[in-house]
């Protein structure tokens, strides 16, 4: 039996992927051209957001290893077998980055570097009254993997750090899942952590940035909205590095125009390659990224398939497995 | 006797400094108005850049302490005291907004998060290579109170750090001065320390981005010129923190437009603020700040201030002197 890699990786990237999971798994047999693999030989699918409709030529699938920790789109895709288990990506160096970026996005809006570019476009040079990290209140929205390693680094970093999650607790797809094991720590190293819709409002009223990292479901589309903004305190600022379907576009910007919100951060967006002329571009209040908060690195991301394939070889329980009715 | 406080502070910086200067100091007289004050009255002048010639009014000088950290603009002050003992500030705070500053410039170098605000003024989609912290070289120039903090903040967020200073030890002022002892424990951390003018070109070889925190002295002045530039490897970074005198304006520019320096970040000038029409203000590849990275947090530093002043009341040593022959 062998593996096929599904998805739209090219040149440096592919060859990248190729290498390092061919050095993880030598003893497999990996196709990364899937036209030439005889779909009756593969049992695993690598996928890497592949073509909705793809899965369909896969019959003999036994695991489909998401090399992305997003599912939202692969649980969308009627191609998806239901019976085969779907296992996420939790790659340490992909938190890692997530951790980067929010940390820059937060220090940036502490120490007004965003309100620097403005002055430097436009020839100013005034300087801001200085805050320490202790005199900024973030929120923390998602408590998984990536939502824990910003929240533990931000909180090392000195802010004052809340995190906030969906549900009381964090339901398990199956004993070697580790949410809820991480949450309970995270609790227990001092991170203040709140949970469900009740005690959102509250949580908001106290924040000075915001930053979203829930999981894409139904209960999760469109939470940030205009009630959502308006519930925070006046010249708050809200950072997006989860799914653009997160958040209400229209609202957002009516709320940065009114000054309700001070900045937004945007890693994400409805549709991607954001569309030219979106008001986003241009917006004096919004600082886009192009989707790279973390990018899976194959580097360790490899070794984290390998595991998961040797697992299902020995028939060991398979880690990080997709909860699909909870949709993460 | 009293103290009086000299130096172009006015409106909330002023009214902040003085309560919290009388808050640490309630058995102290402290004269806010240089005007009102008799100088036979005054044996300790706090100084925040006072205008050249107006330390000739205080005949009674028995301390100079600076509210600032860089003492070269004091020292090139003729009216100041040749007898006087001269302090700099050495606030906790400052050194933890430096090594903010110093950890955003790095994380924007690192993640391209310089590039992505270009691409975001151009209207363009594209996403940059990732890179881990630890695929970075990144030296830290000067290992004083600021150099040290810095360096130990970027080596806790995965940085390969590399520290150099000008001399080989520290001279100290007086036993008071701590500069020794930091830079010992430094090195017995594990942060690479190299010394002397000789080891620089091998260092800057291999160095990523370079972060220049060196006082400014005759030795250091015009440091970074076109043959610091063009030994670091082709596409590095230099972030000035110290000031701009260290830089060699002409050189960088030549050197940012050649492409042999990818990006710099500026917070300090040859003047201040910069002049209209500078070439910084809209070259591409700069990032510039209105000499924020690090200002003096009243609130810690009125603590620093009050212990000087006791020490001075008690007959003990006093800390953070000035070596005035070495200058600073």
């Amino acid at each position: 039996m062998s593996l096929v890699l599904c998805g739209p990786l090219a040149g440096a990237e592919l060859a990248t992927w190729q290498r390092c999971l061919r050095q993880a798994m030598p003893g497999e047999t990996l196709h990364a051209s899937p036209e030439l693999a005889d779909p009756a030989e593969v049992d695993i699918a690598l996928v890497a957001n592949p073509a909705p409709g793809s899965l369909r030529r896969w019959p003999a699938l036994r695991l489909i290893q998401s090399l992305w920790a997003g599912v939202d789109r692969l649980l969308a895709d009627d191609s998806l077998p239901p019976g085969v288990p779907l296992a996420r990506m939790v790659d340490p160096a992909m938190n890692e980055a997530m951790a980067e970026t929010a940390l820059w996005a937060v220090l940036s809006l502490q120490r007004d570097f965003f309100a620097y570019a403005r002055q430097q476009r436009e020839g100013l040079w005034h300087q801001a009254p200085q805050r320490r990290a202790a005199d900024l209140a973030v929120s923390v929205l998602g408590l998984g993997q990536m939502g824990g390693t910003v929240a533990r680094r931000l909180m090392a970093q000195g802010y004052r750090v809340n995190a906030w999650r969906l549900h009381d607790a964090a339901p398990t797809a199956n004993a070697a899942t580790d949410e809820t094991t991480s949450e309970t720590a995270d609790e227990a190293a001092g991170l203040a952590v709140s949970a469900g819709a009740a005690a959102l409002p509250g949580l908001l009223a106290r924040s000075d940035v915001v930053i979203n990292l829930l999981p894409l479901t139904a209960a999760t589309r469109g939470l940030l909205d205009a009630r959502f903004f308006a519930a925070l305190p006046r010249g708050a600022a809200v950072v997006n590095l989860a799914r653009g379907a997160h958040l209400v576009d229209a609202d957002l910007l009516a709320a940065l125009d009114s000054g309700q919100l001070r900045h937004a951060v945007l890693d994400v967006f409805a549709a991607e390659p954001l569309p030219a002329g979106h008001r986003y571009w241009s917006h004096p209040a919004v600082t886009l990224l192009p989707h790279v908060a973390a990018q899976t690195d194959p580097r360790s991301a490899a070794a984290v398939v390998a595991a998961n394939v040797a697992a299902l070889r020995a028939g060991r329980p398979l880690a990080h497995l997709v909860h699909r009715a909870r949709g993460y």
